[in-house]
Parts: structure tokens; sequence; C-alpha cells
């Protein structure tokens, strides 16, 4: 199975890791994949110039591949967030293969 | 030089990360990157419900750059790595720059 | 805010880090991400055959996102590090989300 999908990447500080996981899990999004102990520099200043990661802060990026209608939901979820938290989410398009885009081949 | 490719992030539990890369470098990939001890979570329930990954196992993420038309190639060799074993594979396109890019603009 | 930008993967050896570091910080990008550590094998033989990446050196990758119109700049910037150090980029499209996004909605 080939299917079109939005890549989600989620960078949150390391204390914010669980509750990504746990909005993940509400979505019931097909799974994820966490690479931890990145390392983050960068502050937003397009607009109000405030800060969005310290120097070298530890943090988590979070991926997960979800249908496009789920992309709202996530990023609705992630809002109350990202008030008092700092991150940031890249949406990007992919096409994902399966175990059962092999199957489906082999019958 | 700049060439359109696509780019291929493989995720797999460790114990087959090195099928992955006999995989590779048998169909002459121009290079790879390991991206290792990251966690995953997910089960695949659209179609059977199998379990992908079990709650967050140590996986392995590979990621290579290849001409589109090695894709199908590289899919079908993973083919009965998946048969019997968990993983999952994003594609997506991607624009890559290399030394010679410089290179030739200077020439 | 969401906004279409360009993802730079920039992927090169650790003692190569600090220079791209610097290099972002002085094209004032507004953040870049760190995955440590990783491997990479790999040459690039499609023109010169020159070697790449050893077997599995350690290497680091670089993500930042940036406008379209700071890709070239950076590219440039890269370009004396990459006639004497080894090293690859890849550019893709990515929509990013940041705090503003939501805020402004709930404006």
């Amino acid at each position: 199975m080939k299917e079109a999908m939005k890549k989600l990447e989620i960078i949150v500080k390391g204390n914010q890791l669980q509750a990504i996981q746990e909005l993940l899990d509400r979505t019931e999004v097909s799974g994820y994949t966490i690479i931890p102990n990145i390392s983050g520099k960068g502050h937003h200043g397009l607009h109000q110039g405030q800060l969005m990661f310290n120097e070298l802060d530890t943090l988590d990026m979070v991926i997960t591949v979800v249908p496009e209608d789920k992309v709202e939901t996530i990023l609705a979820g992630i809002s109350p967030l990202f008030e008092h938290h700092s991150g940031v989410v890249f949406v990007s398009d992919v096409t994902v293969v399966r175990p059962e885009y092999f199957k489906s081949k082999d019958a």
C-alpha cells in the first residue's frame, strides 16, 4: 500500500515530550518516531522577537505521518501547549510504504 | 550539481539494520545516513490491525537519497524483510546539493 | 502562521559542525536543529568517484528551515567548506507552523 500522507516533525523541549505523545495517542495516529536528545538553537524573530529555544537547548523531535485530514486536529491539540512552551512543527508531503504494500503486490 | 531525487527514510528494528545496509550496498546507492537509537511506537491498524512496533521499541532510521528509478528496486529488496519484520518507509521529494554543485559553479 | 519554506538538511563530519553553525548564525536563520552522532557511509561516484564519507564516519545533521531566497546564500556560504571537506545538503519543501499560527487563530 502506498499512501500520500503528511509528515509532521514536531520539535519541543524534553519536558513537553510526554504531552505530545499523549496528544498523538488521543488522535489515534498509526505510529510515531522519537529522535531524542537533539540540540536546537533559535528564536522566532519574524513577528515578535520572542525566544523560541535558548542556546542549544536539549530537544526532542517527534515524527508522525498522518492522513491530511488529521493535520488540523493535531495542530489544534498542540495549540494550548504552544501558548506556554516553545516549539515548532514542520509539515511536508510524504508517501508511506508499509508491509501491506508488499503483501498486496504478492497477492 | 542539483538533482531532483527521492529520499527514503527506512525505519526498522535494530536487528534489521545490517540487512538494510547490505541491501543498499547491493543497490549501489551513493550513500546513506543512519540515525541510531530512536524510539518508535505504533501499530498499523488500517487494514489488519497488526502490530508494527511495540511500545517504544528501539529502532534505527536509515536515510538514503536515490534517483527515482532506484526506488522500486529498493522497495522490492525490502519486501522479504517486511514479510517477517516490522518496518515502514517514507518516500519524499528532495533536491540534493553535493560538492560538485559548487565546483561546477566555480568552473 | 503557516509558511511555505525550504528545509535544508546539512550532513557534515563533526569537525565541520561549528563552521556550519557560524554560517547559519551569520545568515540570520531563525533557528536550527542538530542531530548529533549519526553514521554515514557513501561515496559520490556519479561523476568523479570521489569519496564522500568513509565507512561509517561519525557525522552530524543540521536541519534549518528558511525562506526560499536564503537557500542560495547558505549554499554559497557552504561552498568553501565543501571544497576541502565532505558533505551533502538535501533541500525539500516544508510548511512551518509556529506558535504565532495558533495565536493568530485565537485572535
